[in-house]
């Protein structure tokens, strides 16, 4: 790629943006990029009958043979490192002398600190679930209500990396309080932890400004399914909100639209690009939930492609915002690096078909802007790459070219427009 | 493969039982295996701005580019040889003088004539649609109405193979007796066309033994749409008429669940296999509606699939039935070739998983089945192929055999079962 010397340059000028806009997040040091990783929930849900499904029940089997798989499929390699265990993991009741959790020993029967030492030892992070209030959201296992020091000092002996923290069960309990307050005792153990609240889907007016300062992400819209349809809607929600959503995210804090569902049954290869680019122009967390021992080849490389990872993973960590919606197609725009020699951002720039176009609601769309319409100024123009295949550099486009594109219904076109030098 | 000098053997068998069973269907010679081509209306509909939509439009442009497709990416090599110009072809009024359907001037400028012999040089066949009754379903063009004999001969002028005759505006107009006139009037031309009746469709209890008679193939559902819903609605409306529908169908007479849209943007890899795998078990008509430009490889590799091409295209013309359900399991068994050495058929078997598994709607479904309970009961037994790999030869099963397998949400498998030899 051209222009390396100076991307060195503008890194660490992105460096310095980037120690100045996240100053007001949670400053435990982590996710200074969008965590990538791998979760099992909306894949296997809480599946805890091992007779009837052994393949597919949460189990240290599932988890031990996904940290396999994310080493010798490529996964760890392009950044995936969080193997993170969702609900569903825990016996019924605390130790009844020391209070403590514990995982279910039928299905964990080598215990959860086995199981850490085998996911760091692939050289994986280890998370886990727990729940603000006074039960799991799948009622399984006790919520950490009353017990938050002593929980978070079992997740520190566990030596998780990566704490997903649920919302159910919090009837009289103020989250306002408590999330910060589990925070702390996360902070309390030394032990550095990502730290992921479901704080404002919980609540009708969330306070990003409060959450920012607390929580490395936070879940913000409905469970994620494997369907187009609920790509689409948490697309719409985050459309809807995004003034308020945008401004608070930054390294170490990220709004999270859930996870990644490729690979699974109901994504067309359409749908399954679509929520591949759109959260990575979202800056979102990256966590895939999948059987990652038959996603096909080419999900696979979906969800493995460099160059839009590249996107999702970039330093200077500003999420996209949509900036014009025309008929169905609606553009997101991410500023990234590289910059050019006077500090002109490059764009990750997202070209989403999501509605039924009337005219010929099967017909891919044709879409035509000019560039400075979309903010693209800079006068010495932007060399354009189709993120989706990096073998295709599409050309140099000035801000006042046009720039013409077909877009599949339910699909997406996804480019990158490198800032040129001015000399 | 093995037996080959039995096979020829069975298909003379075959032969006899074909002339048996189809003395009663349309004697017109053609569509002794279901038609299969291309057609253009799930995926194009009725696109006649050219200016505006160049490359999707109703033309012959789009025609002559699909004729040249068929051949080069090798569809016509693995059997799909009708191209048939659905709806929207025609002008709106005849000729003034002659009373003859015209093609509309702007879209077809080089007349039908010229793009039947484009057609014709590449060795493919040619189609036309037509409607029996006022107006095109559209209300585009005119309506064969009164105009069977002249509409035929300007399609035998044409070098038309294959007729496609729609069923509306027909108020007042008795389809038992017009679609029967129709047919003789192609009849009298003297050219051999596959004659494909929209009749029953249009009716609350249609005589199917009288429209096996009259027509080569006849649509009894729902016009199918790109998605997964569509195709399992198909599925289920075949289901709930199988007693009345299987019967009547045979070498030359074929029940259409309407055209296969894999290869465009909306069903997820499983659901493009349900529908290749289930149109052939049902002995339907494989006439794909997509453009065969941005066919994905994996797609076109099902689309092209030998083995289950072969199973569509079995000489015995014997439609599938299910067999059995089971929660979300429909299991569907045609008796295909070859036949043993005491003439038991082999058979070819879908297992499809068509509903949501309240256990785990997102697991793939662990079913078990002893091979007798689907009335497999050679004692010799079957040698297993699954009909998605080839390469994957599954091994013997007596009768007696358990036969086990994982079959994805909203998806299929699908395996042969090749009679072996009594000695």
């Amino acid at each position: 790629m051209r222009g390396e010397g100076i991307y060195v340059l503008l890194l660490a000028i992105g460096g310095l943006a980037l120690t100045l806009t996240s100053v007001a997040g949670l400053e435990n040091g982590l996710a200074r990029t969008p965590p990538m990783g791998w979760m099992p929930f909306e894949r296997f849900r809480c599946l805890t009958d091992c007779v009837k499904f052994p393949r597919d029940c949460i189990s240290e089997r599932l988890f031990m043979r996904t940290a396999d798989l994310l080493v010798s499929e490529g996964y760890a390699a392009a950044g995936y490192k969080y193997l993170i265990i969702d609900d569903c993991w825990m016996e019924k009741e605390r130790n009844a002398i020391t209070a403590e959790l514990m995982a279910d020993r039928e299905r964990f029967p080598s215990g959860i600190n086995h199981l850490s030492a085998y996911i760091h030892n692939k050289s994986l992070k280890f998370g886990l679930y727990h729940d603000i209030g006074r039960r799991t959201c799948m009622h399984l296992g006790p919520g950490a209500h009353g017990h938050y020091s002593i929980d978070a000092k079992t997740f520190a002996s566990w030596s998780v990396d990566y704490v997903k923290l649920d919302g159910c069960y919090v009837d009289g309990i103020d989250l306002n309080t408590a999330y910060p307050a589990f925070g702390q005792a996360l902070n309390r153990t030394g032990r550095p932890m990502v730290y992921s609240c479901s704080w404002p889907y919980y609540q009708n007016n969330p306070n990003f400004e409060l959450i920012r300062k607390h929580c490395n992400l936070w879940r913000f819209a409905d469970d994620i399914r494997d369907s187009t349809a609920s790509i689409i809607n948490t697309i719409f929600n985050y459309f809807k909100r995004q003034d308020n959503l945008t401004k608070h995210a930054a390294p170490g804090s990220w709004n999270d639209p859930d996870m990644l569902v490729l690979g699974n049954y109901h994504l067309s290869y359409d749908a399954s690009r679509l929520q591949q680019a759109m959260w990575a122009v979202l800056a979102a967390p990256l966590i895939m939930s999948n059987d990652l021992q038959t996603v096909r080849p080419e999900i696979r490389a979906l969800l493995q492609n460099r160059d839009i990872i590249e996107v999702d993973q970039d330093p200077l960590g500003i999420p996209g915002h949509c900036v014009l919606t025309s008929g169905n197609i609606q553009v997101w725009l991410r500023p990234v690096m590289p910059t050019n020699n006077i500090g002109a951002h490059s764009f990750a720039v997202a070209f989403a078909n999501i509605g039924e176009h009337y005219e010929c609601p099967l017909c891919p769309q044709t879409f035509r802007i000019i560039l400075q319409n979309l903010g693209l100024s800079n006068q010495m123009g932007y060399v354009a790459y189709d993120l989706f295949d990096s073998k295709r550099q599409v050309g140099l486009f000035k801000p006042q070219d046009q720039f013409t594109i077909r877009i599949n219904p339910s699909g997406v076109e996804f480019y990158k427009f490198k800032s040129e030098d001015i000399y």
